[in-house]
């Protein structure tokens, strides 16, 4: 017996409440509204928490279960035909429960096998790898992936702006919330696009992460240490490099031509950012597919939002490669689909 | 071309500094020696933080690679033969970089997929059940599979011990830290014991948490909200029954009748509690293997700490079954293991 296909089905996505603009989001924070567009590219974001209040509206598993839901509806399936959910985050509501079992129990998901990653901006290539793995080993048929990320915890919403930091500052201009999730199957359901490869490594010997995000629990909670760090010089060096390595590794191992690519995903750390990073990987014909510029980095949604994106734009038969960088500790991650 | 088998190669554990007794707890928490033994049958625990001045000794990532380092040298493996490496944890260090990067790095492991999970007492089965998809989908080989906790974050040391509420007591009494790994292989090596099967399953449709751990970031950490929650009520009446359907699950699937296990893993909530649950497993002619009485509560780590007890004890040929249960939002998880 062949082994089994893995299809994506459908996509879903959730971003909380309204976008927030540069100008409401300068007057907030305290930053100029110009430097704001020009240092990240990005014109709008939106936010699970209300800046001007301090109120968190929206939870992770507020806008999970919805992305869940929409793309559920989208595929055509109810929650009892899910026979595994996988989600993918950096900042999950609770340590425990993990947030993939408020979301199933919400949708209405039971007595399957859920599994939530710990992971940054290659978190949702992640979750799609397990889910296509459970697939192609014959231990699942349909599996509903899950990516998002809600920054409420880490923003403070009650200071001064003049006491911040530029490092500071610089995230609140570029990150925001979001959800996004996809349905995977055995069939060619839905969409019914090919995923022909997954792929997703560390290379991160012996270098220095250039993102990291604490947390603090009941005993150290007042403690002052540094809670958030980006080296944007490490980033900004190697996440172009890193982008065009796994470019070339998706289309060596299909023996794929650039020439034949027809939608190129990049990394969406920023508007700025991907325009750069997108230069760097030579697909002559294909359209690319950003949304960072509207919704702001939000992490482990972010490659959902562009699938979506995708699937807007995409009619008929095609290649699309998309690619997501992790510079926490150094991930490459990269997705091909094709559909015949 | 017939699927791969997964086999247990080794399995190498680490427990942070000196056991800590019920009298010194005792001593340093403000509560009675007797009691806690009493309440919790075990007579010691092994903690990363050093209650009496707070210091914080070995982190997650520095016993889950001494614990690492132990399974790959039991297999006679070198870090460049692992080809996945898969964590499971409630308390990462940080939220990002994720810790199982961290422990590649520190062994020496690069250029392969990473994968953590943010999971509780059920948390080394899921881990081994992704190592093990991934080894039956043909996708890598060799998987290096951790499991761990720390809950340092957690535990106030600088506090009025008649402040504090029985509950907060109890899980001082109760947890412990410890990090176990093992190494998963698609050919006979090391121990050569086959993972017949695995079953992890959510189970919490319309059910309140039984366990909840709260983080704080960098904008809410001086936030005054419940951080840890366990509803031991319904754990008690819970999880003896769960622990008995899923031990039936696993022998009902492979076709073992209880006669025939030779060793039997129940869960590690407690000395005590796992007594009880062992009672409503009837394998008669099984040899219980128990740990925690000793190493206290440490989540992620238990399962592996058995493992490491089953190997010391089973020479030959022979049946184990290993089952898991965690409480947070209530997930039944099974190991079944034969050698021929």
């Amino acid at each position: 017996m062949a082994p089994p296909t893995a299809y994506l089905a459908s996509v879903g996505t959730c971003l909380p409440g309204d976008p927030v603009d540069n100008a409401t989001l300068a007057k907030l924070v305290g930053v100029d509204e110009t430097w704001a567009e020009m240092f990240t590219g990005n014109i709008s974001r939106y936010l699970a928490v209300d800046l001007a209040t301090g109120q968190i509206r929206h939870s992770l598993a507020d806008i999970a279960t919805t992305a869940a839901d929409r793309a559920l509806a989208e595929a055509g399936l109810e929650p009892g035909d899910v026979d595994c959910v996988v989600l993918g985050t950096a900042t999950p509501d609770h340590l425990m429960p993990a947030t993939v079992n408020l979301v199933a129990d919400r949708l209405g998901v039971d007595n399957v096998p859920t599994y939530q990653l710990q992971s940054g901006c290659a978190g949702a290539v992640q979750a799609l790898d397990v889910a296509r793995t459970l697939l192609l080993a014959g231990r699942c048929t349909t599996a509903l992936v899950i990516g998002g990320d809600v920054c409420a915890k880490h923003l403070q919403t009650d200071f001064d702006p003049g006491s911040r930091t530029s490092a500071e500052l610089v995230n609140y201009v570029l990150f925001g919330d979001g959800a996004g999730a996809a349905v995977l199957s055995t069939e060619a359901r839905g969409q019914g696009i090919e995923i022909r490869q997954v792929l997703n490594r560390l290379v991160g010997l012996g270098r220095e992460p250039g993102q990291v995000i604490d947390w603090f629990g009941l005993g150290d909670r007042h403690s002052d240490r540094t809670a958030v760090f980006e080296d944007y010089k490490a980033i900004e060096a190697s996440v172009p490099v890193m982008a065009g390595q796994m470019f070339w590794e998706l289309l060596d191992d299909l023996g794929w031509s650039a020439d034949a690519v027809d939608f190129l995903l990049p990394p969406q750390l920023s508007g700025r950012m991907s325009d750069r990073i997108s230069a760097g990987m030579p697909a002559p014909e294909a359209r690319r597919v950003n949304v960072v510029r509207t919704v702001g980095n939000n992490g482990n949604a972010l490659p959902f939002l562009q699938l979506a994106e995708l699937l807007r734009q995409w009619d008929g038969p095609g290649r699309a490669v998309a690619v997501a960088i992790e510079s926490s500790k150094w991930i490459k991650s990269g997705i091909a689909l094709e559909r015949s």
